[in-house]
């Protein structure tokens, strides 16, 4: 098989959440599931059934290794919990295979160097599943409100990745399950992402985990923790990171910049996949007497219905893209996904290093 | 005169933004603004004419003095820098005059406490000018989401108030003009009484400013600042207060609790006079395969329209009704409008003092 147009993947966990992978891919035009592989062989045959996945295209197997061994496969989804990914995700590099994973793509940042490392050296494609970035919406607002200049220079950043779990499960979020950093590497992934997204990737100065902001189960898994960010050797920028297991669902995101701001709360996963807004203010006061304000915030909404133009389906077209140039020989691996996951992940490090040593700060 | 359905003002500072209350006092059927005061004689006349106040019902004086030493005034509206309020606040209950103070009352809470010292002591009302909390939809808000349960417990807020200021201004901002506590007192006042307000006025446990989020101008004002206030002693919930001269105005206000949420973008003072809006969700949860949310954020208008419902005439109402309700002999001083604006200045004093000794934690 010389076919560079089409992306053949393996699936390495067959979680319930695969699903969503699984539906991505088959509605792309040039990308296929051609093999699913679980530690337990009958969960992969549930999840075959379960998706639609027909034993005649798809190959089956009980253990990640055999999948890895499978020649026909270039490219692999990674969604093992967070304690397995750097094993597995440096073995299919190894297998050369190009590599898609889960976040937060490791335990902390030595082993997501170990991936990167075998990914650029085995010429492979790395990128972790932040989709949000690829959202059309993402762009936009980069587009209408960064480089037009609307927003000015970010002074401020407040973001949240909250979910809440049952009480009686809360007990269960173990190390093994969850990695070391808890809940500020499973949800402060994402509050941390956007706020380096938000700072065009320049990396904060200093990290500070608030005291008293941090809550454990009985086993030190970090549940609940609150952040703050700094960037720039003038004071001038902050950005507060909230994540927690023990609060209602939100997602917000809201960027105050020198002259306008921006508010979104689905910044991860919009509302609705056929549409998303986002609000922002530019130029705003308070009007004669302070009565009102001269102008309401305006919503810009981005038109996803259509051919697939979910976050899922452009990041899917992101990674594809990358690969059919490598397989092709146009192309190198994009060294920028790397580069995202690793600055996301140094800063997800340095927050857990401030809890663990009481709240200090750590410079970066 | 013997008019108890009258409360009969006199506003000591005659500045271009106490049109706002002139104009509350006007509308209103059971106030009357029978005497205007400034340092500057001038002024006071510009302003009476500019603002339609007939020399023929409102005597005009050059002093604050004179102003309270007229017989025929019930109460008084103070409007001057932050750095005299104290001084003439005291006074002016001295003379029996009920207290209407714009925020912040004081520099301090020493002098904040002397203030409702004096009140107290001469059976006076005393408010301070936080307009938001009289508005109906503050009410709403905590009928339908505190008190209903719809939020659940409060587990983390996060709350601005910044406004620009012309580069060549924010030099001029001395502490003469601003008070000690320079942007913490001036705006800082806002965030940190949303956060009281949404714990229901239990106090924080501790407060610290977050380290270099502090600018301040060359004279050593505070010009921006972000500060951390912890609720309770074991670790539940975080209050993030942000305030600052050098981003574009926003008046935000997210609240998050463990079972739904509520954001508002213009809490300070609302876009529209003649109606205002929160947004909510409750049970909010990612629906199958995380492609969208099982709900969106509900939006509860307040119509403010019709007869003058406006925060301003709403806290109107409430001085006048206690201050009715005094002269008739029916009531005492309600104590809950001081405990209130005490409350906060001893946070506002506690963010402050961490600034001074390098953004350590404060407990309080």
């Amino acid at each position: 098989m010389s076919d560079t147009k089409t992306v053949r993947f393996g699936l390495l966990g067959c979680i319930r959440f695969a699903s969503k992978f699984v539906r991505t891919v088959t509605e792309s035009s040039n990308a296929v599931i051609i093999a699913i592989s679980d530690p337990s062989l009958e969960t992969a045959k549930t999840f075959a059934t379960g998706n639609n996945l027909s034993p005649e295209t798809v190959t089956i197997y009980g253990s990640y290794e055999e999948l890895l061994n499978d020649a026909n496969v270039d490219a692999v989804y990674l969604t093992m919990p967070v304690t397995q990914r750097a094993r597995w995700a440096v073995t299919a590099a190894e297998k050369k295979k190009h590599v898609l994973v889960e976040k937060p793509p490791a335990q902390d940042a030595t082993e997501l160097e170990k991936i990167v490392e075998a990914c650029e050296y085995n010429g492979v494609q790395f990128m972790d599943g932040t989709i949000w970035l690829h959202h059309q919406r993402t762009v936009k607002i980069r587009d209408t409100m960064f480089d037009s200049g609307l927003l000015g220079d970010v002074r401020h950043m407040y973001s949240t990745m909250t979910t809440p779990v049952p009480e009686q499960v809360l007990e269960r979020l173990t190390k093994e399950a969850m990695g070391l950093a808890g809940a500020i590497g499973e949800l402060g992934w994402y509050p941390i992402g956007a706020a380096l997204w938000a700072m065009s990737y320049q990396m904060p100065i200093s990290v500070r985990a608030l005291p008293s902001s941090v809550s454990t189960n009985s086993v030190g898994t970090i549940l609940s923790c609150t952040a703050s960010l700094q960037f720039g050797s003038t004071a001038t920028t902050t950005a507060i990171v909230h994540c927690s297991f023990l609060s209602q669902l939100s997602t917000d995101l809201a960027i105050s910049g020198s002259k306008g701001s921006i508010q979104m709360n689905d910044y991860v996963i919009p509302y609705k996949e056929d549409k998303a807004w986002f609000e922002y203010t530019s130029g705003a006061k308070f009007v004669d007497m302070h009565i009102g304000w001269n102008v309401t915030p305006e919503r810009v909404t981005v038109d996803c219905s259509g051919t697939p133009e979910t976050q899922e389906a452009m990041m899917l077209r992101e990674f594809t893209r990358l690969v059919e140039g490598i397989k092709r020989g146009d192309l190198e691996a994009d060294r920028r996904w790397p580069d995202i996951s690793k600055k996301t992940q140094l800063i997800v490090d340095a927050v857990k290093k401030s809890v663990d040593i009481g709240c200090e700060v750590v410079h970066l």
